[in-house]
This record gives structure tokens, C-alpha cells and sequence, in this order.
């Protein structure tokens, strides 16, 4: 079938005295919009081209002047000092050890012996503040009458002196001199309204600006620095720059408790996704959301009554806007753009209700790292745009677009037509299925203490980065993102409050024991295990990958509370005295059916046993870590860990289908070989299958019915049919 | 140097019709001593030898005419049903399921309603006894107002009809059609009363007997079998067939409060030594132990005046005995006879304190399924010879002995010879070391739940089995029995009511997070860790192996509690966020100086991470594996699993003199080769180096103030040197 050229959906960057050039890759590529790039101003001449000027807009740094001004306004966090231990009755604890003195500096402004807290660790205890004493020219803080050889620590409010994206950016690229921008807080009504009015006065100032890409609001997530200008703790995710003095007061108005310290530095953890969320701080980040979304609405309304439109970059500075929270929808933005790093993240940005558009912004960025003599960034955009690809068959982003400057890109010939080749396909795939439902065989319920709230977002630490100890179950979130099912995120307190959704096949539990994913203590609660127990035997099914309902230490008498369902359990080692017959593995099984032996555990998981009558399907060194299990009318499966490849996305989608046992039904717009996918689109009468990889690959393509036909397909490419189509 | 022919020291089996060849390997062998073999008696002939004459005596089985007329005696132990899940509000749980009826039969004769227990394990529930009736005719429990989809268990007062010993070898041998032996409860008067009279009758009876061997006393270790007559349940230390009725009524007595079935069935775990001990459960050990040693007094006492020796075998009805206990100097045994299977059971046995003498009984047993065509009993004989004697080295047993058929050995000739061998050479150790204090290079504390009372019994599960959760950890204990280091186990109890004994150098904790071993909650109490912090801040060392000091799922913000000492933490998964710049691995370092890379940790420890002023020694896989920490004066090392094995050994010993920071006496009575080991006597003059391989071997051994000398050494050899040797 041929590709219709269109044109449009595409956002490129600009560059200085590049105009002409900037003309003929818009022409060559179909652009529709520029974006100004870091540190560039958008070429008037631009305005002349018939394509939308983007420009990114930061709310709360870049105004120093203000800034310095009120010094009361500037951004603050809770942090931690080091665990110093006492070995004798008094102890000095210097809290800014460590700590990046360029980036954070101590609030001495708000009384400490009020807004810190200073913690025996050993014995989990409070010190009295008549016990603790501070010298601020020294930043200690030196306690009398401690326990020798207990460990302390400082809980101490720190103001955040320099955004950390504008430092992350300055220090990596070495600018010097360069002022370091100073995150003001918006929670400040001056500091509200100079934001109020500069942004007005901005955009009265850039009449060609047709939208304002704001990056982001207000707070940055968690990014710290230590003493040696490294990365010392990051978070995503992370709400602990969106406290303050204000905010605390405004949160117990509004809550009707106060919230200490500890509320927020969380033994150390930082309310990391990864822990079960305490109540306090669901509490906090209702509250946080609640006054950002209100906060952002006042800007987005500036920007309408300016005739523009309003887009927001997911990262940054985007604390608190929740966009699968309850007030998103409220801001009112059009826009939103993201990075896309993989499926994952592609389905992060496509899925955002509440806006008009959805924008992704491909890798790689324009910039030396990549576009350099003897780099290969055509390899790296290859890479981005097969596993985005997979992931927009699901869900499109409305719009695609690129970063950094261009210039750097147009000297790489070979990029600029690999360009000019994703924009087309992509405008290909869009014009066919927008607004189209995609076929799905199954819903899959993914359930863990966050449920809808972080959508796509289990496992993420820093965005894009991997991790030894979550990719193991993150290939759970990139298979899913791009395969023919549907997909939702349900939390523990949906289940014990309303069942499992009548539309879930199958729930997913992954994760390692005790964190917010596998979910730790809410497995004790009986109405979340009956809940599952009930509807499993009713005929759903339910898999545990990794250490799904697990209780670090046991409960009960058991790891997995949903041992009884998965028919596995984990060895604590409380129970070696009793003798564990295994079921002799089974030889064939539709899990494993044509998949390549061994499997891919990543980091696995250990000590796992199986019950006498659990189907063993793989096992090795005494322990199992595949099994299917029946339970009542339902099924459980266990898999010890699934890092992502395409095979271990065919796994996934067997253990799904297996779990469901809708098994009769697999083969249905599927394609054999795991290096291709198929999507399909019934109400559009058109179905597609994709090559994932650079080479060519030949599969048999299962449509309807049965029926089946064997695609050879050329590297990258994406086949459309008709389904009506006579083979 | 010349050994000397001695004679003595050795035990032998007996066989039927075999007198004269059996005064040939008395000669032969030097023995002094003969045992009857099961199921056989001794042959009077031999009388006539100049040989002690020892008979098994079993006290509490084999009196099936008793325990028939006196059903009331019978033992019992509490037992645990299945998990059932209840699918609506009634549920029957038939809790015999899975349990084999010819070894255990309800006790419906005392009132269950009163003495079991059903618990809804969801809700973490006892279910009121109203709500649940009892089929006796179908060993069924039913259960009313059960809440649908939780799970039920009953705890039942089931009653041990066939002593556990006694059925293992009847389904081992096939004796068909053999009555089963009955154990019955010396707790009871008309039992007690037996008991005492039915051996006053057999003492007078068999006057030529010189040595009762009680196999053993009242209550067996805790082996169940299932309805497949396989093993389904085995703890060698466990107390579950020690209770009954009057039992509990006595507790109640003595310690001030009753126990329910879930102080015994605890979880279905049983109070495996791996559980960290309850307070119920230390009660109860106490109660036992003291109960046992008083009614075994009673019988020691009537083989005393009967003029005959009492000896106890170490296992099989050995529970309570407690030979490392308060109580059992107060039996007034004259001697102790165990199964010695390595190092570890051998130090288990020779370390045995208030009895006139120990004796090791070898391995292979006489039997069959060695002894037979193509069968290779020298070579496990020397397998059990090698890894005993460098026990024996450190402490010897009094005396050795073989078990079995006499006829079966005879007929190997080699094997014959390598008896010879053996008696030999252990006569002359004896003669040469006995009462001489071995030279140690420094004290060590085995740290954990359970101290002095479980000396050389951390990890069993079943004597002598290997378990996969368990060798990692044993090694310790197999390297430490035959090594030149004093070693005392210490439990936290001792730590935070005494300090850490003055002598000890370096402490040890070793095992899995949550274990009695590694010590699990015992570790939030701040006087455990601040007295090692203190201690070890002095100047000694701490060593951690596996998941030393670990709460499962962190507590303070801590998986380990003495990271801080270690410099290591293990991530639970909760401070993905936070960096830890891992230091560069050391080059050499003391620890692994010689030894053959990459070390052996079997099953290891994952997501340990170093701090960033620790020496990394080992790490792979973003892990570290062997770590060195400064504390204070003192050091703390970390390793991630040591399984047994010469070179493991040999690390071990690093460690701890490292941890001691006494590196610099560590080739002090030393041979470099992992292979050999050197014993020193200093004040006898003697040292000997063995080879404890089965091929030559070449060391240097260093003697003291630096000397060494090159020793080449036959297989298994070991060579004596008087310390004053001119070389
Ligand atoms: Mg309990
Ligand atoms: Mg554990
Ligand atoms: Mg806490």
C-alpha cells in the first residue's frame, strides 16, 4: 500500500543565523512547527515560515533579580545528613557534609528547633530540642546528652539555590561563569505574582510565539548533587522540593495535621516510589497537586487570554501535575510534550487525558555528544523510533518532533533522510489509525500501591535510566506499552474498595517484596487477598513476576500471601525442615512454546518452590521460575523476572493469555516470530504488521479465524493490509 | 617420628555366629570395645574377651505390651492441616490430609475443643471454638461462619504411634510385617514407673554388660512422614513430640502461664532453630530440658548401681538432653557416643562437657549400601577419617567406634587394613594431645539467637543433610571445628546482658536475613548493636556473612543494623534513588593473598553495595562479595557466603585475623597450602601438619617468630615435628 506524503505533526529545532537552511528541512521534512533551543532565541525570520513557533517558558528560574530579592521565595527541601555516631554523650553532626554547597545551602531563616528534626536512628526516637544546639557558621549541629554509639541524624530544611536542570546543564557542559539560576517558590504570594506578571509581560512581548512550552511549572523533581558535583540522589518522581515553611501551614489547614521532617525524608528513602506510600504522604501529594493544578490553571488562562496555546513538558519542573491525577483535567493545558526513550515512555505522554494534542520529543538530541565526527545517530534515532513505534500502534502521540540544534544535524546527510523517513511513517501510522480502537485480546490490570496515579510510571528512578534492581520487572511495563492489549493501572485500594474492574482478564503483580510494586504490608489485609482469591477462581487469571504479594520475613506462615493462588511460595528460610517435593518439570507448555531455552530472568529470583500440584515449566539449582497453577475456575502463573526482549514479550503475552485462559484465542492478529508484532485495526478494516529490528525477519501472521499467512518483511518495516484483504 | 602401637580407644559392632573372626579384628584393631548391631544381641561368647561390652537400650520404645494396655501414655505432638481456603461461610478441613496414619492417629481422647486450635491464618484469627465441630469417624474439622476465601488450619494433638527411628528403618529395610514400636511418655507415673522398672529388670539380666548406650532417652527429634511414606517434616533439634497433655498442665505450673497448639506449631514453622526463638519457646525448651535430665538421672542412676556405665547416643530420642545446657551435668552420664559425618559433628560430640568421655562413631555404617559388590567403603572411610581428624586436632573424642555388621566389613580386606589405619592413627593423636591445650591464634564468637546452647548446631537441619539455603552458611561452622581458633557461640542475650566476652577477638554473624543465625529483630534492640559498636570501635573485629544483622525489609533505614561497621549495606529496594559510588576494587589485599579467584560464595548474597571508605576485595555484578571497613580501632569485613571447602577454609581464617587486626600473627602455626593444616602443642613440644587430601601435597609451614620450612607430605599423611627441631 503506498504512504500518502503529508505533512505537519512534526516539531523541529532552530539554530542562529540558520533560516535559509532551517526552510528546506521543513520543506524536506515536513516540519509544521520550530522550537527555540537551549539558549537560543527563535530567529525572527522564522516568523515568515508558514509553521508554529514554540517557545519553551520557565515559571520559576531564570529571574535572579527577583530572586535575590526575596530570598524568602527561594525553593526548599528536606534533607537528611549523614548517620554520624555518638561515641560519647555529645555529638557533632555536620548535615552539610556531603551535600553540594552551590546547590543547597541551609534555611536558618525559619527557626530549626521548630522546622528541624534531629533523630537517634538506634534508638527510632526523636531527640527533645533542648538536647540539640546549632552553630550555623559552622553547619553542625551538636547534641548533648546522646547514647553512645547510637547513630544520628539531621533532618534539616535546606533552600535550593540552584534549579537542578539549569545545573545538571551547567556543569556538564562546563559554562563557567554563568549565574546559577535560582528556583523561587510559587507558594509565595510575591513570588506568585511576579510569575503572574512575567509571564504576562511576556507574552505581550512575543505576538509571533503561537505556543508557550512551558519547562516545566514550579518544582523540579528530586535532583541532588553531592560535595564532588555528582549526581547524589535522584527522583523522577520525587515531591521533596515542594516543600516550605508556607506549605506546611497551609497543609495542616487544609489536612487538619501537621507534618514533620520525617514525613518527608522517610528513614533516608525520601518517599521514593518504591516504598509503600504512607498515608502522610498521599496526603502530601494530594495536597501538592491540588495547589500546582490551581497554580498552573491561573498561567494556562494567561496564556489563552494571549491567544496562544499552552504545552507542558513532562519532566523538569513538573512536580506535582499529576497528569494522571484527579486534577489534571483542571489546569486546562492543550499540550503536552515529553521525551519518548523507548515504549514505555512513548505510552507515558499518549496516554495523558485532559489535553488536546500529546507531543513526543525523539532521541537522539542534537547536540556534540551524539552528532559528533565519527558518531552514529542515525543508529541511535533507529533505535528510538523501532521501540516508539511499537508502543504508537497503541496509542499515538498526536505529534513528534526533536531537540537541540540544528545545525548539528543537518551536517549528518544520512540522519536528515532517516528523519524525513520517521516523519513520513509516522504521519502514515497517524492518518490511518487515530482515533481508532486497536484490536486487544485481553485487559490487563497492572496492580500495586499506586494504581492509575503513576500510569506508565512503576519502576522509573531517574527517566531512561537503567537499573539493576528494576529491570528485571520494568520489561514488564515496555512489553505491555506496545502489544495488543488493553492496559490499566489499578491500586490496592481500588481492589479492596471495588473489586477487581469487570473488564480485567488478568492482574500483573511485579515487583520485589516490600516495595510499592509487589506492595509489601497491604498483603496483609484479608479484603485484598479474598478480593483477588474470588476472582481468580471465578475464571481470571493472575501472575506474579518476581516477588508478587510478598511479605519480607513471612506473614502467616508464608513469603506470598497468594501462594495458595500462584501455587509457589519463596523460601524465607524458616522452613527448610520441611521437605519440598517438586513436580517433575513438564515437557511442553504453551508458555514456553517456541521460545528459545533458557529463558531471560534478568536478575531472577531465588529460593521459589513449587506446591505438588503447580505445573512446573522451568526450573534450575533447585528452584523454580516459571509455573502455571490452577485455582478454581482461574489460573496463577509465577515468572521470576522478566527483563525486556521480544521474546520475553512473547512470554508475557502467553502468561497473559495462559493466566486468562483464553489461550484458544492467542493466535489472533499475532505474530510468530517475536521480532514482529502485529496491530490491528478492525473498525478501520486495516491491520499491520511491524519487523521490530534492522534486519530481515519472516513470520507467519495469524489474523482471524485461524487463518494465517507467512510476511517476509525488510528491516524496520511496518506492512499494512487490508483485512478483508484475499491471500 | 615412630608411632606407637597402641591399643584401645576403638568400638566395634559384633555380628551373629562370628566369635572367633571377631577376636581376629579385636587383635587386629586394637579394639576394647564391642556393640551390639541392631536387631541383633551380642553373642555371650564374648564375654570371654578382654572387651568392654556395650548394649543398646532403648527406653521409651519396644514395649508395644505396655504402650497397648496403657493407650494413654502414647507420645503425641502438635500438628498443623493443610491451608484451606474457605470458598463460602462453611468449611471442612480433613486434617489428616497428607499425614502417613500409620505414624500419627488424632487424640480425641482430650478434649480437642480444649487442646487444638483452628485459625483463620488471613485474619490472623483463632476461631472460637463455637464455631467449629469435629467428625472424629472422618478426621474432619467443619467450620461454621467461616469467611469465604480465607484461609483455615487445625492444629491437632495427634498421637506418635510408631517411633520415628524405628519406622525409618522398617520402610528402609522392608521389615514388613514387624510390629511398629509404639513410643510412650515417660511424663506419665505408670510410664515413668515402667520405664525405671523394666531397666532395673534388664540390668540384673544382663550382668555381662558393661556399657548401657541409651539410643537414646525419652523423645524423639521431629520426623514426620507423609501419606507416601515419604519425609515430610524433619527438624533433628526439634521439641514438637516432647508435649502432651500433663505436659502443658506442668508448664503451666512451673512457668506461670499456659501454652496454646500455635506456640507449637508456630506458623507451620515449628520452631525451627532457624526461628528466632520465642519467649514461649525458650520457656518450653527450659521446662523440657529440665524434666529430661531429672528423669534421665533416674535411669543413669540405676545403671550406676547396677555397676555398669551410662552412655547416651546423640540423636534419635536425644530431645531435651540438651547436652550444652544448664541441666545436663545433672544426668551424671559417663560418656556420650554420636555419628560423626565431618568436622562440625565431631566438635558437636568431643565438646561435650560433664561426661567422663566421648566417643565418635564412624562413618560408612556396616550396611549394605556401601558394603556391597562394587561398593567403595574405603573410600567414604576416609572421606569420614580427613574431615574428622582436623576436628580432633582441636578436641578429641575419647574414644572411636564403627557400627553395623561386623560380617559385611570382613569381608572387604582393604577396608580392614584402612580401619587399622585409622584406630592407629588416632590412638596416637589421643595419646599425644589428650588434656594439651592446642595452640589458637585468637578467640572467636559465633554470634546469634541461640548462643551456647546450639554449640556446633547452627544450620542443622537434618544431621548430616545438605540443604541449599544452608551450606553457604555451614562452612563456617565446618572450617571453625578444625581450625587453630578457640570458638565460643554467644547469643545477643550474652551480648546485651554481659558485654562481649573479654577473650573473644573477633565475633562472627552468619546466616539469612530473619533468621535465628543472622538474629532478625533481635537486631532494633540499641543495647545489641551499640555494645558491638563499642566493642569493635576498642579494637576488635566483626565479621558478617551472608546477611549479618539484617531486619528483612529494612528497620531505621537499614537493611544491615551494623552497616555502619561493615561499611556494606544491602539494597532492599527502596534507595534506587540514592547513588553509591562503588570504591575501585583493591588490587591485593591479605584476605585473598594466594588464594584462587574467583572465590567460592555458593549460593551468595545479592544487592550488598559498599560505602564509600570501605576496601572492596571482591565484587561482580555491581555487587560486592568480600569487603573491609575501619571502625574506630576495630575493623569490620564483610563476606557473601562461605560453603566449605580448603580454600574457603583458609579465607576464613583471614578474615577473622584481618577483623582482629591480627594479620600479623596469622602465619603462626601455619602451612600456606589450603590442603594442609598446621596443630600446634606448645606445651607438649609436638606439632603435626596433615594433609586432608587423598593425593601429596607440598607446604610451607611456618612455625613461630617467622621460621618456615617446606614440607612435602604422602596423601592423607600427618607429620609430627617436636617443637625444638633444628631444621
Ligand atoms: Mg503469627
Ligand atoms: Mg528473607
Ligand atoms: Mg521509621
Amino acid at each position: 500500500m503506498m504512504m500518502t506524503k503529508e505533512t505537519g505533526r512534526l516539531t523541529i529545532p532552530s539554530d542562529t543565523d540558520f533560516l535559509k537552511e532551517t526552510q528546506e528541512l521543513i520543506t524536506r521534512w515536513g516540519a509544521d512547527a520550530i522550537r527555540d533551543s537551549d539558549g537560543t532565541k527563535l530567529d525572527t525570520g522564522l516568523k515568515q515560515l508558514a509553521v508554529k513557533l514554540y517557545s519553551t517558558y520557565f515559571v520559576a528560574r531564570g529571574y535572579n533579580d527577583f530572586a535575590e530579592k526575596h530570598p524568602e521565595t527561594v525553593q526548599s527541601l528536606y534533607l537528611m545528613s549523614d548517620r554520624i555516631t555518638a561515641t560519647g554523650t555529645t555529638v557533632t553532626i555536620p548535615f552539610m557534609a556531603h551535600y553540594f554547597d552551590q546547590q543547597i545551602r541551609p534555611n536558618y531563616r525559619d527557626d530549626p528547633h521548630e522546622y528541624w528534626e534531629v533523630i537517634d536512628r538506634t534508638a527510632d526516637a526523636v531527640v527533645p530540642t533542648t538536647n540539640w544546639s546549632l552553630l550555623p557558621d559552622d553547619d553542625t549541629v551538636t547534641i548533648r546528652q546522646a547514647a553512645p554509639y547510637h547513630e544520628y541524624t539531621v533532618s534539616f530544611l535546606a533552600e535550593l539555590i540552584w534549579d537542578p536542570t539549569e545545573m545538571y546543564n551547567h556543569l556538564t557542559n562546563h559554562w563557567g561563569d554563568v549565574p546559577h539560576q535560582i528556583p523561587f517558590d510559587v507558594r509565595y504570594p510575591e513570588a506568585q505574582q511576579f510569575i503572574r506578571d512575567t509571564l504576562r509581560r511576556w507574552l505581550a512581548a512575543n505576538p509571533e510565539i503561537d505556543v508557550v512550552r512551558f519547562t516545566t511549572f514550579f518544582y523540579h523533581f528530586t535532583l541532588i548533587f553531592d560535595d564532588q558535583e555528582r549526581e547524589k540522589f535522584v527522583d523522577w518522581l520525587g515531591y521533596g522540593g515542594t516543600v516550605s515553611v508556607p506549605a506546611l501551614k497551609a497543609f495542616e489547614k487544609v489536612k487538619g495535621y501537621r507534618l514533620r521532617p520525617e514525613d518527608f525524608v522517610d528513614d533516608g528513602f525520601y518517599n521514593s516510589s518504591y516504598r509503600v506510600p504512607s498515608r502522610h504522604y498521599r496526603d502530601y501529594v494530594d495536597f501538592i497537586a491540588r495547589f500546582v493544578a490551581d497554580q498552573a490553571k491561573i498561567l494556562v488562562d494567561e496564556v489563552h487570554a494571549a491567544g496562544k496555546e499552552a504545552m507542558m513538558f513532562l519532566g523538569d519542573n513538573w512536580i506535582g501535575t499529576e497528569p494522571y491525577g484527579p486534577y489534571f483535567k483542571d489546569i486546562g493545558l492543550d499540550a503536552v510534550v515529553g521525551s519518548v526513550g523507548n515504549a514505555t515512555t512513548l505510552r507515558l505522554i499518549s496516554d495523558i487525558p485532559h489535553v488536546k494534542y500529546t507531543e513526543g520529543r525523539f532521541l537522539p538530541y542534537f547536540f556534540p555528544d551524539v552528532f559528533h565526527k565519527g558518531g552514529d545517530p542515525v543508529a541511535e534515532a533507529k533505535q528510538n523510533w523501532l521501540t516508539a513505534r511499537r508502543a504508537i500502534m497503541r496509542k499515538p502521540v498526536d505529534r513528534i518532533g526533536y531537540g537541540g540544534y540544528l545545525k548539528l544535524a543537518a551536517q549528518f546527510p544520512d540522519f536528515v533522510d532517516y528523519v524525513t523517513h520517521v516523519a513520513d511513517e509516522f504521519r502514515d501510522i497517524y492518518s490511518k489509525i487515530h482515533g481508532v480502537k486497536p484490536y486487544a485480546g485481553l485487559t490487563v490490570g497492572v496492580l500495586n500501591a499506586w494504581g492509575k496515579l503513576r500510569t506508565w510510571q512503576p519502576f522509573i528512578v531517574a527517566h531512561g535510566k537503567r537499573y539493576k534492581q528494576a529491570y528485571s520487572y520494568e520489561g514488564v511495563m515496555e512489553a505491555l506499552a506496545g502489544q495488543a492489549v488493553n492496559v490499566r493501572f489499578l491500586s490496592f485500594a481500588d481492589i479492596t474498595s471495588q473489586g477487581v474492574p469487570k473488564d480485567i482478564d488478568v492482574l500483573i503483580n511485579v515487583g520485589a517484596a516490600g516495595t510499592a510494586f509487589s506492595g509489601g504490608d497491604a498483603w496483609q489485609d484479608p479484603a485484598l487477598v479474598t478480593t483477588i482469591r474470588a476472582w481468580v477462581a471465578a475464571g481470571h487469571g493472575f501472575v506474579g513476576i518476581g516477588e508478587p504479594s510478598a511479605i519480607p520475613g513471612t506473614w502467616a506462615g508464608r513469603t506470598f500471601q497468594l501462594a495458595d493462588v500462584l501455587g509457589v511460595d519463596q523460601e524465607a528460610g524458616f522452613s527448610l525442615s520441611t521437605d519440598k517435593y517438586q513436580p517433575a518439570p513438564v515437557a511442553d507448555h504453551f508458555l514456553t512454546d517456541g521460545l528459545t531455552l533458557p529463558l531471560d530472568y534478568g536478575e531472577s529470583t531465588h529460593n521459589v518452590y513449587a506446591f505438588p500440584e503447580t505445573a512446573v515449566i522451568a526450573a534450575a539449582n533447585d528452584e523454580v521460575t516459571l509455573t502455571s497453577h490452577d485455582y478454581g475456575q482461574g489460573r496463577g502463573v509465577y515468572l521470576a523476572g522478566l527483563p525486556f526482549s521480544p521474546q520475553n514479550a512473547n512470554l508475557l503475552l502467553r502468561l497473559m493469555f495462559w493466566a486468562a485462559k483464553k489461550e484458544n484465542a492467542f493466535q489472533t492478529w499475532y505474530a510468530t516470530n517475536p521480532e514482529t508484532e502485529v496491530a490491528a485495526y478492525p473498525d478501520a478494516g486495516l491491520y499491520a504488521v511491524l519487523n521490530n529490528t534492522s534486519a530481515p525477519q519472516t513470520t507467519t501472521v495469524y489474523t482471524t479465524g485461524g487463518q494465517q499467512v507467512s510476511v517476509s518483511l525488510a528491516p524496520e518495516e511496518i506492512r499494512w493490509e487490508r483485512i478483508d484483504h484475499e491471500y
